[in-house]
């Protein structure tokens, strides 16, 4: 385990590899620009352009500031040197673990002058630490996401759902942020499940610096993931735009806990732009950490977001047939099993002393001849008793001495 | 105020509120066959045939033995006595403050076994009493419903929900009952405004006694109304008969808290049937007393229930246009004004010393040409200031002394 991930096959492949570590390395995730680059020119070829200045406008700028005058070839090297150095693999779309969902994100991006909702596009490489396959980690998964000031509550809500999701062998994926992120990988461990924490900075050094214990583990029972090289310092920014893979790793996503300006609303909405299970667990209307997800939960019904209180419910979003969750009943009471007439004339029978059918049917509103074919068995069934030549209610249970 | 509706004109429409008087008595309400007997015949018609023994079948035994060998009229006349000496109305489809909006109760019947899917019709008459008209008094309503075994957190929502409707100007309807209904009367009148309890036993003894000061006070400032006449005993499948009433004077119907089998949930579903505005209030999903509100936000797009929170959310589900309520914002944060380029490019500056536009641009990731164009335009804003011919964060603003 954690060794670089460098291919063994031919040149070519040493190559692509290289060059998506140097393209992941000198554009900031997501670019649209570079996808189209890559998608005509193929990586290395794309890489050369830009490095070579054939390429002009803000992305081919950019990056020629990062490189620095560098030829690109020797930021390879040292990229791969430092995978190694701190035991870090790096992968990439070539890599045979590198799950094929991340690729439905070349479909979300939307026009306008807002970059993160353009550049949008999949990662040209992720670094990993941590003892598993991605592409098996997060086959069955499920995204939690909430606020960083978490209620009791929340963290209540969070410990029950991550915790039963790894118990039923399901992946947790989140950010590593501080909150509800950090309740749901502690939760996903506690249960000795998976969790992946999906970074905005380097794996080497990953945000919040308080979380570090919990990192730690994640590298050693789960993975810890980013898109951005070793060094890399968590910008806001990088926050948003590491959204869109924690919501395309996941077979869905569930809002726990968030307030009305949570940035995790923007991992739910990137959850529904995939066309993945998107899911939000209600709370106190008296709550300002559930005024989020209760927007959530109002969306008109083409943009579906579905209650969730159970683990149950969420794996009927995320599983296969036959994960359908039970629909919550309470106890069954005795006079469920009388149906409304019957009901209507055991009701119709005074509490103290009887009555005779004639009134019973009539206080019911039922005909006698309906009254006098139903009264006999209420009385088998213990519910009336004989009385008098009428009926009366049963005498009530005594108790044992 | 306080006086029987007797109708003053000709001796036709005094024959015909008689016979909605005799047969709200003698059948059971909400009766399919009795609602085709009158739209074939009339109710004075109606009624003969089923006293003359001219019709048969369960409904006109049960008549017929409530009748018990009277004269209709004769009860005609005790009823309108009655009605006289406990002070109460009594009001008729003819009437003129007959709510409209009953008649929509004569689509959503369902075929089958259970006999209260099926007796859905509307009501024959209605029995009051209260200084208001029942029309006026519920045009602009809504049905708040819940949970007889209500939590805390129900008490609160419910308390909120009703006194900012009323306050608003909107009567709450509900069902009389302890819990949630009561809370919301209660919440109705502290606001000074209109409530009505639908009840499902006569209005001279309304259910339960442990209201009795609410239902006083309920009878002087709102309205008690029943389709039951005085003397009519609280059956337990009343309650269920009678929630189809509740739905229907309303514009929408509020489900405030509710456990899985929970009655009110019934009332919802027959403002779903009559195609009203179906609410819920979501709580913990801690609380066994929300799960019924869950299951019902739960449910499939066809079968809309719309997840409420304020008083502004519900006012938007069943008022009128340009009622819509706020969506709910956090405060504005500085940063809020900066676009993600921008955010991206104060980050890239260090907290300590500063550094030149080169460093920044390519730490952000973006061209050296974009950096210089929004650098500066950055510090004007007081995002950040000039540090020997680079940039540096905002000096901490000083307290004043």
């Amino acid at each position: 385990m954690n060794i670089v991930d460098i291919p063994t096959g031919s040149a070519d492949e040493q190559a692509v590899h290289d060059a998506r570590l140097v393209l992941g390395s000198l554009v900031e995730p997501g670019s649209r620009r570079l996808y189209e680059l890559v998608t005509a020119y193929g990586p290395v070829e794309a890489l050369d352009r830009l490095a070579a200045g054939h390429e002009s406008g803000p992305l081919a700028e950019a990056a020629t500031l990062r490189l620095n005058g560098r030829p690109h070839a020797e930021l390879a090297e040292r990229l791969r040197e430092r995978a190694e150095r701190l035991g870090v693999r790096v992968l990439t779309p070539e890599s045979g673990e590198w799950p094929a969902r991340l690729a439905d994100l070349r479909h979300i991006s939307v026009d306008g002058p807002n970059t993160i909702d353009r550049d949008t596009y999949p990662p040209h490489c992720l670094w990993l630490r941590g003892p598993h396959r991605l592409d098996d980690t997060v086959e069955r998964s499920v995204a939690m996401v909430g606020a960083r000031a978490n209620t009791v509550y929340g963290t209540h809500a969070a410990t029950e759902l991550g915790y039963g999701l790894a118990d039923r062998g399901w992946t947790v994926v989140s950010g590593g942020a501080y909150g509800i992120d950090a309740v749901a990988h502690r939760a996903a461990l506690a249960a000795g499940g998976l969790t992946v924490a999906v970074l905005a900075c380097g794996v080497d050094r990953p945000y919040p610096l308080s979380n570090n214990n919990l990192f730690d583990q994640i590298a050693e029972e789960g993975l810890l993931i980013s898109e951005w090289p070793p060094g890399t310092a968590p910008f806001k920014v990088r926050f948003l735009v590491r959204n869109r893979v924690i919501a395309a790793l996941s077979r869905g996503t569930v809002l726990v806990e968030a307030a009305a300006r949570s940035g995790a609303r923007q991992t739910l909405r990137r959850a529904r732009q995939l066309r993945r299970a998107a899911m939000a667990v209600p709370g106190p209307v008296t709550s300002e950490l559930s005024v989020g997800c209760h927007e959530e939960l109002r969306r008109e019904p083409h943009e579906p977001v579905r209650l969730v209180s159970t683990v149950e419910q969420v794996l009927e979003e995320v599983g296969g047939i036959g994960e359908l969750a039970p629909v919550p009943r309470g106890a069954a009471r005795p006079q469920d099993v009388l149906d409304p007439m019957e009901r209507q004339l055991v009701d119709a029978v005074p509490r103290r002393g009887g009555a005779y059918a004639e009134q019973i049917a009539a206080d019911a509103g039922v005909s006698l001849r309906g009254a006098l074919a139903i009264l006999p068995s209420l009385v088998l069934r213990g519910h009336l008793r004989e009385h008098g030549g009428g009926y009366a209610r049963p005498l009530p249970a005594r108790k044992k001495a």
